[in-house]
């Protein structure tokens, strides 16, 4: 006789679980969530400040900024008007849901319908945690060279869409940009991909049309 | 009556065994080795090919390639002459010191005096990681911005040699040198400083005729 003995199977790791409920509860809410990675020094503080401006009052957003030590972001979110809050990972190399769960409550989430979570500059780890936002944004910089997708092949597999940074600078660096994006296109075919600058603005209203379409606003407020 | 018990203190980990390891085996053979840190696209592998150039015959170097998955950084070492081997971390955010041991009998050591270790790019959790190199240099770069020390503070703080790559982009982008230094200086007081330009080879005389000194070349071969 044999006895069948019963397995509950642990699809779902603990971050995953938390980073769920992360989003049904912004689900609720109405509100969308963006998780903008990238490698340190890519723009992703700039970028933040220049969508606030070129969404010109279209979305009501707030900000979540990871960093290992300091506040320097989440203060100059402040300084454009943004509600903000800062995580300081103490050193971790990513944020996690349980990071996001305990930051959330302290946005004033009922007035927003985007919340604009910044992760630690990093283009490695952060592609393994699931955070609970409904879209990865990948920010690029030409600076960085064309042959990243090639290098750092999670990260490009993991984003939702992708911005190029600092095109003001393809006169000054060298960058094949057919070459880095084929490397996109094998990991991500389709991927929705925005060259701008945050230096001059270029091409930024491409961009926050397409985001506006992504959040569909409730008419909060 | 009381019984002592014996207590052996662990006090190295298995990672920082290996890594002194790594190290006496180098000094041994009369190798000297650094481990090269940085960003994603702040120049590593451009620094190292400089660093040949520059050094036109006066150090015997071989070159260990940290990645996640290509060979791409290996094959432009090899194309300029020089012996290289890759170590694919297989998604892995940094170098640690059993990859290192494992890497290092691949290179023709008896024939050299410096192995250059490229690690991954990640300006975060290789400073965590001793691999048994003599000496970390970081490479910052221009346009990454000059804050990075104050956001990043464990890879600044455990570096010997700070290079500060792209000089060449100071017109274009903003970036505030006594702020950066400011910065650097607070975790890693009277640190050498070597502003270079790879695309224009500018000041690279000054860093490769410091590191020969550091080397110290047993006149091999």
């Amino acid at each position: 006789m044999t006895t069948r003995i019963p397995v509950v199977e642990n699809i779902l790791s603990a971050n995953d679980r938390i980073a769920n409920r992360n989003r049904e509860m912004l689900d609720q809410l109405g509100v969308y969530a963006i998780n903008i990675m990238a490698s340190p020094g890519a723009g992703k503080t700039s970028f933040i400040l220049k969508t606030l401006e070129a969404l010109n009052g279209r979305l009501k957003l707030g900000v979540i900024e990871g960093d290992l030590a300091t506040s320097i972001d989440a203060e100059k979110a402040m300084a454009a008007g943004l509600p903000a809050v800062q995580i300081n990972t103490g050193g971790e190399c990513h944020l996690d849901a349980v990071m996001l769960a305990d930051a959330l409550p302290a946005l004033p989430l009922k007035d927003l319908n985007l919340v604009v979570v910044e992760n630690v500059g990093n283009l490695v780890c952060p592609a393994n945690f699931q955070i609970g936002t409904h879209l990865n944004v990948l920010i690029a910089s030409i600076p960085e060279g064309d042959d990243k997708p090639y290098k750092y092949p999670s990260m490009y597999r993991g984003m939702q869409v992708l911005i190029i940074n600092k095109i003001d600078l393809l006169p000054y660096v060298p960058f094949d940009m057919d070459y880095f994006k084929r490397g996109v296109e094998v990991l991500n075919p389709g991927v929705a991909v925005f060259p701008v600058s945050c230096k001059t603005g270029e091409n930024m209203g491409a961009w926050v049309d397409w985001l506006v379409k992504k959040v569909n606003p409730k008419n909060k407020g």
